[in-house]
């Protein structure tokens, strides 16, 4: 157990360790795949490559309204001395022209329609005259390819266009619509239990009995797996028992893919949580503690393959373990590398200060400052207060290493929301 | 018509005018509200303040499992002189305590458990040593307050937890849930109609004609809707005639708070949908023809209060031409003043040209590089080249006063996917 230290009445484990931990021992568990209408995907990850099985234009196509044309006879027209083409006919939108252009012939072409056989160059009507029904003079001269899409010259037969584990978004979907699919195999939603444990905890506010507390982390931890592309199973509030810790553990391993615990994660004597996991199965706790704060107190576990977060109860804490641990663990899940999240760098307007040995997040309100941000931590960080997580746009991360950044010093933060005028 | 430039046959409006346009004509329309149960409004807009009925945390707790106890007691603790205190019960989770904590006494106490009154401060655990059931030592001091969340410290009542109009995001949602609120009203998802018009479209791919084109457009727009929170309608494909193109557009205006047709705005003979849109009811067309590259033959209407956006009909066209102007709209519909966007700072690899008097944009692929950013531009940014859509990851906006922008020269990008290493 050469990863732990001790720091008070505790073995912590550092962030990247226990990390590391739990991402090795999940290993590389097969990722479930469905196969989903495309216009159902978005916001999913792709489960295989997408490998072109056509050209994109499948011909090619006028990208203006116009004439098609030969650039040889156009290339030296002007205002002065207009070329002028017989019109022999008309490229009409979804029909194969089949007529050819010889010689001093322009067939007429609206955007988006076949380039006749013949024709090497569009030329844009703006750049021509009508001067009888068929004939026009055109003014401007053309050169070879002009306004055309080329057949392939966009996708060709073979080519990578997407890879696996992308994230689609709107224009992705618009690609296999393009390459004329009408599903796509993407990895399937992991489905994670949710559960909290607390004799405390109520489902709604009680005005008469203010030791009771609401639960918040059920609803916030779903909106968090739901955010990731997951999808939560809301088992509910369980009582600090064993029977029922164990029952509830029980349920979540068997249903889903992965189990959320919060609050039975404390080191008192209703620490039941790392007890009840290990006589579910191997292996079992794997990490109880972490050198961060907030989430201190969090565990990692796997039973039977199956991974199970034991977070702290306080939100805030609830929150930064997820991000830390349940975050990169379900992208693992997904078949992803790493989930996009938004970051920019920004001046503190406050020396900021971490514990020694400890992974420390600041939450900070970022505002435009000129041409730079500033970021501007709270006061009150402690893990019970909300406000300072609905208030917060941005995250700092002062590393173990570091025991404090200095006011004036340019830092990278993790945007949470929008940033502020 | 004093915002109108000429530029070859038509008359080009500025983006920035267009847009403004087109928002005064929506103008103040009352923004139609919803009640959802809060576990539900993930990703909503707020329709009104919430404002705090209620102290939080709600009475003062432990933040530590511990002792709480009187702090002129405890104050002059240390390893040498340890305090000894006798213990005269214990502050459970979710009770009130009944117990007063008198000189020389503590009360066990656990996270999240009231603090008892005459306690005003709680030491650790750990810095305590059991004697005997109902005696510790304690051995360092305290300060008045330690341990303690202080009742009404993160949020007092009439304080406005959030804002009209705010993006509720998963802490949001926890602490709508922390305020006992089991509803909240939000802003409805504006329904927009989503069609295309053109003789060459089909729903999917056919191998034997070429001439035809999967419509991509659809699918596309209404994934870009949902990622707005809109709900997108889909109407379907309608064929370039003027019946077809006038029965869509007032089925869509009937149903929905707004349109979108794709496809319907070049400026040849097929020119059909301003003709429809003007007989569809006042003011009608406002803008057609926007000074952009691309999404230049942009039409912009009102009818009877409802926005009608003319996308044209190239994917990559469509796509712009929905951020700057349908997005902007929806956000308005919606009651929020802006739809976040992530940027970045990025080195131009190469030097990028727009046309003088439009407003540009390039797609580029951001990569990491060292400790800053790079942005190469796509050779082929043609509005028919869909991959240079799926490779981009950001976006650059040259504006209508710059001819080029310079390699070397640092820009802002507006991501659309992940940074690549």
């Amino acid at each position: 157990m050469n990863h732990l230290q001790t720091v008070g009445f505790q073995k912590l484990t550092r962030v990247d360790t226990a990390l590391r931990i739990l991402f090795d021992a999940v290993g590389e568990r097969a990722i479930r795949l469905e196969s989903l209408p495309v216009q159902r995907a978005l916001g999913r990850y792709l489960g295989k490559d997408i490998v072109a099985d056509q050209y994109l234009p499948r011909a090619d196509r006028s990208v203006m309204d116009g004439y098609a044309a030969r650039v040889e006879d156009v290339k030296s027209a002007s205002q002065e001395l207009p070329v002028i083409l017989r019109v022999i006919g008309e490229s009409r939108l979804g029909a194969k022209p089949r007529m050819y252009v010889g010689r001093g012939e322009a067939v007429a072409i609206a955007t988006g329609s076949l380039v006749p056989s013949g024709a090497n160059t569009v030329i844009m009507v703006e750049r021509t005259t009508k001067l009888a029904p068929s004939s026009i003079a055109v003014h401007a001269p053309a050169t070879a390819g002009q306004s055309i899409a080329r057949k392939g010259e966009d996708v060709v037969p073979g080519a990578v266009v997407l890879g696996k584990g992308a994230l689609l978004r709107p224009q992705d979907i618009g690609m296999l619509k393009a390459l004329g699919l009408a599903k796509v195999c993407v990895a399937r939603k992991p489905h994670v239990a949710v559960l909290s444990t607390g004799d405390e905890l109520v489902n709604s506010s009680s005005k008469r009995n203010v030791a009771k507390v609401v639960d918040i982390n059920r609803a916030m931890l779903s909106s968090m797996l739901q955010e990731l592309g997951a999808d939560a199973v809301d088992l509910g509030i369980f009582r600090d028992r064993e029977a029922s810790i164990k029952t509830a553990l029980k349920k979540g391993l068997k249903t889903c893919d992965a189990v959320i615990v919060s609050a039975g994660s404390s080191v008192g004597n209703r620490d039941l949580v790392p007890k009840c996991v290990n006589s579910l199965g191997k292996p079992g706790m794997l990490v109880h503690g972490v050198a961060m704060r907030p989430a201190m107190p969090t565990g990692l576990a796997l039973v039977n393959g199956k991974p199970v977060f034991s977070l702290p109860g306080f939100p805030v804490s609830a929150f930064f373990a997820f991000r830390t641990f349940v975050r990169p663990i379900i992208a693992k899940m997904l078949g992803v590398k790493e989930l996009f999240e938004s970051t920019a760098n920004a001046v503190l307007s406050e020396t900021i200060t971490g514990i020694p040995g400890n992974l420390t997040y600041v939450r900070v309100v970022v505002r435009q400052n000129g041409q730079g941000l500033i970021a501007e931590p709270f006061k009150l960080q402690r893990s019970s207060v909300l406000m300072s997580m609905v208030r917060a746009n941005g995250i700092v991360t002062i590393p173990e290493e570091v025991t404090a950044i200095e006011r004036g010093e340019t830092v990278k933060v993790t945007l949470i929301g929008e940033i502020l005028p």
